[in-house]
């Protein structure tokens, strides 16, 4: 099996239970370094296949790593996966549930979904004009009649977000209305999301340049003590986009895919996604309209900034964002600590 | 063959021969009506296959039709198609190339463009945020996570752009670079593309709802007496879009492909370009950054705004804007000549 960039890539896993789904996926995996946060139980013991190298964060870790700054880490939620991204230190990050495996393409083939993510990191992003034949540096495609020349050398790509076959991330009312719908339709696309443009980012099967990009990646407070769960990645998603938007880089789109064995139960889920059905419905404005500095470059920065204005635009829908920009900040703060500038 | 829609729709087809190609399409467009626009020499007989209905343009009809606006209608290039735009009596149009054919899909059966068109016309638009699972109301999908519902309503499909198997719609420099590059990857996804986003339409294989921007549908001008070729559905693409953004409906591309048989020649169409390819990378900001009278709503008071920035806009890039934007305003005119207001 091909494993590019097997020394500068980690696996990121959020769990609660043992890892049995990584023998699906030893062939494509086991080459990498994993990072595995272990959710919930601290004392609980995780199994992971013989044969991969890893380490393992549990909560106990995290509070001793991070302080007084570990509350800003989500617990029992998987959300707790930014943790991950946080210590890795390496270039790229891939993320993934532990109840996705291994998808097929249409010819019956496994998908090696690292070296799709990898080859959607490695190529550039088109995000200021439409490619109407999608990605154009793949094999067999370019950019079609009229699209600007002097956008054909494209941007730099901070994110590569990955789908699903079977069970689709449909939210609970969704999943309530349609419990059959399965996602059967393989797309051979991948594309640049467009500079302006807001995405549902999902964690399921995700990958990203975390030099680019790697501090936006805060997955937010969900899970215990908080009213919220299941936006952790939509969060991330809106900050990253806008940051990308604002830094000029591109967040793609389509393949590769994994297969979603299980639904998650939809009475839990209403539960948790009920308050973000209703908010998402002023968060989403005020990310399709929030401007950051000109001046600023830096992602950390960026986000500091997003922080204060996540403060003063959303904090009058609930207490909630105020404490959620807290946790931005101390994220942020978190980030610096184990990612001190590199010297000169 | 299902032929849905068949007294409302019209395929236009510019040419300057034989229509041999329809033999192959009889099965899907024989209960249509046809609007064929003859360019070139209207002395010269085209043959139509037996059992088709139709109606034929030459130039001498246009001339006689249009009076003093006829030289609007560019001659000698495929943009005359706009011509049939604005004689048809019907709700949509469908508009394709003489050098199309009937494409396959993976399974090997033969596509229904218009099937798939309707769809797309019927179907609403999802222009203010993008859906990862690509059309929500294909059969099979649906909107995913993070999806606001607010936004699940949709709004109305002004267009329907079509692809291309075999050979893709290339620019010249990159035909002459990839001559032997044919497009033999069948994405099975249709999208709208995101409001403030353009895109390259081209006239190959497109279906619109006239009654929602047929007015804006204008090809300019092109071929003999004019500097440039090649830019008529992209100037009509350029347009559209701006005008379907402005009115909040939207512009689907993806399915259907036809089969496009042969490439045009490039040194030709290089020819016909090279100004194009540089006075694009002034046109495309333009059309990024041009914004219309927000109490305006009719697209023919909109389409004459857009001449008057057209004019004062590109005008210094050379002569032929202002000329452009007295052809738009022509159209405009020859258009309100043939739809009158309907009475109340």
């Amino acid at each position: 099996m091909s494993a590019p960039l097997a020394d500068q890539l980690d696996i990121v896993i959020p769990t609660i239970r043992n890892l049995d789904f990584l023998e699906e996926w030893r062939p494509f995996f086991q080459p990498y370094h994993l990072i595995i946060v272990q959710d919930g139980d601290p004392t609980k013991k995780i199994h992971v296949p013989e044969g991969f190298d890893y380490e393992l964060y549990n909560r106990n870790d995290i509070e001793r790593i991070l302080g007084d700054k570990a509350w800003a880490i989500s617990f029992k939620d998987s959300a707790c996966r930014c943790f991950g991204f946080m210590v890795s230190k390496k270039k790229y990050i891939y993320t993934i549930d532990d109840d996705c495996f291994v998808a097929k393409d249409p010819s019956g083939k496994p998908i090696n979904v690292l070296e799709q993510h990898i080859k959607n990191l490695l190529t550039p992003s088109t995000p200021f004009f439409f490619n109407t034949l999608y990605d154009p540096y793949r094999e067999g495609a370019d950019f079609v009649r009229g699209y600007p020349f002097s956008l054909r050398e494209g941007v730099a790509t901070a994110t590569s977000h990955g789908l699903w076959l079977n069970i689709p991330d449909y939210d609970a009312p969704t999943q309530m209305v349609k419990p059959k719908e399965r996602n059967q339709r393989f797309v051979d696309a991948v594309m640049t999301v467009p500079k302006g443009t807001l995405y549902p980012m999902c964690g399921m099967n995700l990958a990203f340049d975390r030099e680019l990009i790697g501090a936006g990646m805060y997955f937010g407070l969900m899970g215990e003590g908080q009213p919220i769960g299941r936006y952790d990645d939509m969060w991330a998603g809106w900050c990253t986009k806008v940051i990308c938007d604002h830094l000029g880089v591109g967040c793609k789109t389509g393949l590769p895919y994994v297969w979603h064995s299980k639904a998650s139960n939809p009475f839990t889920n209403l539960r948790k996604e009920y308050k973000g059905i209703f908010w998402q419905e002023e968060i989403i404005p005020f990310f399709q309209n929030v401007t950051l500095s000109k001046t600023s470059t830096s992602v950390e920065d960026l986000y500091i900034e997003l922080a204060d204005k996540v403060r003063k635009g959303l904090g009058h829908i609930d207490p909630y964002f105020s404490k959620l920009a807290d946790g931005m900040v101390a994220w942020i703060e978190g980030w610096r600590m184990l990612n001190p500038p590199k010297a000169a």
